[in-house]
């Protein structure tokens, strides 16, 4: 069952319905919702929720079946913001609805020149998040593995450079403590989708969470995953569509780009998109990112380094420095384009 | 073997060409490209080969292995122009590189007033082309198959009242030559797009040919089924991606947008995008339709009527004539968006 | 609607209903099953059903909605029995729950003599149907597409020099006749499963109908085309699983083993496997077709060649004449222990 | 590269290699083969390999280029035993080529009664592990997440009951040192498949690891997760096939039973087949079960449940006692009829 508690209930009123669900042994799920505390349960029994609607301070209680519930626009009709910065100098960056906030930078950190010279091109471009991996998942246990600690300390470096805020994966639980002091945002990755340990650790952190789909996840399951961290009391996760995993291998993944307008529709979660993990490609990114933006995306999150064919991962689908700053204007324009008029999109839907 | 002739070559040379050929037992493939003729024959006998040299307007002989050729950029780098229209008083429209043709109207024709509504709506609003389907595929053999040659008289007296060109879908050979005599273009639908005896007949028509990729189809697969149509000596050939199936269900279909960079990539042919049938709801084809464009089709072909709820056929995914009128600014502006500026897509996979 | 006539109605009270359909406009579907005739037709309308209702000779008429009708349980409980040959002194094989018909031949007809040794390989080893293919469905056209008529006379020739009777795929309307004429049974290729008219067509003409899986087709999809064949009055369809088109690519296609026990409990059709499709490689031909024994088949169609690595089409998943000698022993021993001792493979879903 | 020590090199010779891997600041992956010490570095420079070839006790170095190594039959060409069992009483059990070795149970252990009578129900039935989940993933966060450490006390009581050995899950890396204490092997479930972390910890534990395929793994990176953990040292890893996602949903997953083969063909670890999860539907269990026993299993993961509609996870897949009891004779008689006779299986590929 899903209790909301009325807007103006108290912590001792809401500690009630905490000591309750302790004493029939449930795990209470605690989050804010609607300028309310919420709390879930996962019990239907229909004389407990009569004793918690009983209770000073309880507004509603209604049944949580199975299914998404935090993430969805019954539970919640306004769309989320979702803030991202603000840490060490960092400026703060809203995602959200009708934002196009462009993370980038190359997918694994290398070293502190090539990430400094990136930080600094992306920043001037445009971009207002940067992105770059610490600990990388690499398929073959002999892969590069990322420069860990020291990773993490070059993006504070380049963040102090830029004032980017920066957002990088986390892999594992232990990792956690030390990812979440240094970033600004967490990233789960694809391959962790499921990784249910730690999207719950990651959601108490408090720390934004950019939460990619599973190349073979479907979009409920995308949904469910956020519940996790939104169960945790953390009400920040930006969803992210990177390429599912289908019969055509012309590209990496396929873009499913209709992931946009269907998640925005059952969700109020931020949405964006990652094309250059979709692409696999170079040449195919910028397509694929501006098919993004006109699906209805609110940010993008693209791969950047100053010599793409020297990087030590993703490098066939890392864009150039130059092709980075050619694509900015062309998304902006495509966004303008989305936004502008009368009505813009929502009159499509709508009308 | 691929032949080229000289472009001075005479009909006598080139049947030189043929009655060796024939000689040797080999069906020859005569098309016409960059101006010239072109002779496709399956061996790579060296010796024949040095035969076919020895001819007299022969310019050049060329490998053919397996896999498409005369759809590729390999073999013509210029992009195709395919004209439709021009029949029965129909106005001539180019689907090319940069041009964004939009094909609107029904699924199926189901009545005179529904479609003549329709097709004036679709007119004023800026489609170019109009479809409707009068012989439906349809999974069931109990299910509605269209109104037949009634359909194609329909559709030629909305032509004739709004200067559109129509296209229709055609399912057999036997229809083809009554489809071909009404038709300004004939459609393959995904269901046929490897109905290889249907491929050639089509093709033999002349006709413009709108090939749908199969939804279990690669873009190789697709490239090769444009090749019986180009085998056959006709030119005409316009793409159409229109969603793939995947373990994904909350779309009828999956759009795979990256067909659109990946095939203009590869081949000279106009590429469109079919956003009806890939979402199979009505309200994600505005935005399916969009990223498309931004992805960079060349045209799109829409699903509309007055009525949707009540359309015999796909009605969940037919937008309604204001719903229609409403998308079109928006197509434009983002087409717009796309293809102004100096270099403009150019430049982002080249800088 | 479906119309069940009375097991005792006569020609003349069947041919009213049919009069009634054609003068309300409706194409009715004739079939014979459960030892009557059964008439669907594709309205609901309740007034009609009275109408129908009250003719001499009509026992029952049930709603028939989406869906396939003919070819379920729930239509006719029993197993269907699928007889091929005794066409031109080939022997008579019955495809049904419980046997294990071996189709056995080469993936193309190439000469006479490779044919002829491959056929009394075959039929010495244990198969009961001959397989080949005299016009082939190629991706690309300029492969081999097929010797045609020649291929029939050359099956004819083995068959009658083995008294196995020879299934052969048939690509179009026009061959159908001539196939018709040659062939015991006739094959619809994945490729074709949607072609509608073809499928039509080739229900028309009696023979029995091996009906191949598409490779991106549901089951559900796949009962639908089946019920195409039905509906034209042909009750002989034996639906084969060949492999799905999945992300996966260690092998051609993912052999769907589940196919077959879901087909065997919604449908009385008789089911059989194609291993050489599904694998795409020789090796593994071997325990896919026992995987398809063990999971319930009624029988296999494997490709085999006396010089598998000279063949022009498959080469890589033709078995060798031993290779066939080696696994046939092997499918039977598998065959045995499923359907030996008491209750056998019945128990396991009924316990 | 890949150091091979000599079969009589001393700890101190191996410790040189380690010594210099560290110099050159490599972390070496230290396994055992062939009855030799092997060293895995990640680096292909030349001249550090002379450098290592040089150094006493050094039988050879080869190239590790991309992929997987230890798993390899190039690698390891005799076929890997896993033992599982002989803690706290239990019998000792060989999973490896031509063992038969089913492991079964419920999904999640419950509570203390239904557990023993399901355990001593498949121990008489012929079970030879028994499995039962105390940590369970889940993909909604409001879903039954498992006993935890009460659930690992009834599986040692029930063990200690039957002599059984069993197998349970651990998601993540904190439950690890608890749960291998507990358990014979651990199982690595199909969403962590590709959690690298948790796959390291779970080797360096040296308990046998039973490795689920992801649903949306190839086979290769099944192959590179599996080295994950014999890079740890740790060879023994048992790879289970359990149905991977497509477009078809008649059933929960599509078991992919060529799987069995391949991986047969490509490593000398043993390979098993859960049919529950692939199937989704407990009729459909049994079929699937001796499809991958015909098809080379060597041991099969089987949900059994006293009143499996009762189950509170994955009740539609989980057979009843007696629908289990009536399947196991059947499993051993398919079993027998594959390895019986000359050369059996062996015979077919080599034929």
């Amino acid at each position: 069952m899903l209790i909301l508690m009325e807007p103006a209930a108290t912590i001792r009123q809401t500690g009630e319905v905490l000591a309750l669900s302790e004493r029939v042994n449930l795990r209470p799920y605690l989050s804010q919702a609607q300028g309310r505390r919420v709390i879930a349960l996962t019990s239907e029994d229909e004389a407990l929720a009569e004793q918690v609607r009983a209770l000073p301070g309880v507004e509603e209680v209604r049944p949580l079946h199975d299914g998404a519930k935090l993430s969805t626009r019954q539970f919640q009709s306004r769309d989320s913001v979702v803030v991202v910065g603000g840490n060490a100098g960092s400026k703060r960056v809203s995602v959200t609805r009708g934002s196009m906030v462009v993370m980038a930078g190359p997918c694994a950190v290398e070293d502190r020149e090539t990430l400094l010279e990136c930080a600094r091109f992306v920043c001037d471009a445009g971009a207002q998040v940067l992105r770059g991996g610490a600990f990388k998942p690499r398929t073959s246990p002999y892969a590069f593995q990322g420069l860990g600690v020291r990773g993490l300390e070059l993006l504070a470096e380049a963040r102090a450079a830029t004032q980017l805020p920066f957002v990088t994966e986390v892999l594992s639980i232990d990792d956690l403590p030390l990812v979440a002091e240094f970033a600004d945002a967490l990233q789960i990755g694809a391959r962790n989708m499921q990784n249910f340990p730690l999207l719950r650790a990651a959601g108490e952190t408090g720390r934004p969470i950019l939460l990619k789909r599973g190349m073979m996840a479907t979009l409920d399951e995308l949904l469910l995953a956020a519940e996790y961290v939104l169960a945790t009391g953390n009400p920040s996760v930006i969803l992210c569509e990177r390429g599912i995993r289908t019969f055509e291998h012309s590209t990496r993944n396929t873009l499913d780009v209709a992931a946009v307008p269907v998640l925005r529709r059952r969700s109020h979660l931020p949405v964006i998109v990652d094309p250059s993990h979709a692409a696999g490609d170079r040449e195919l990114v910028g397509p694929l990112a501006l098919a993004g933006v006109a699906a209805g995306a609110d940010g993008l999150l693209i791969e950047v380094h100053p010599d793409p064919d020297r990087a030590r991962t993703d490098a066939e689908q890392t864009l150039s420095l130059p092709q980075f700053a050619a694509l900015m204007p062309r998304i902006r324009s495509v966004h303008k384009a989305l936004h502008s008029g009368e009505g813009a999109m929502e009159a499509l839907a709508g009308a």
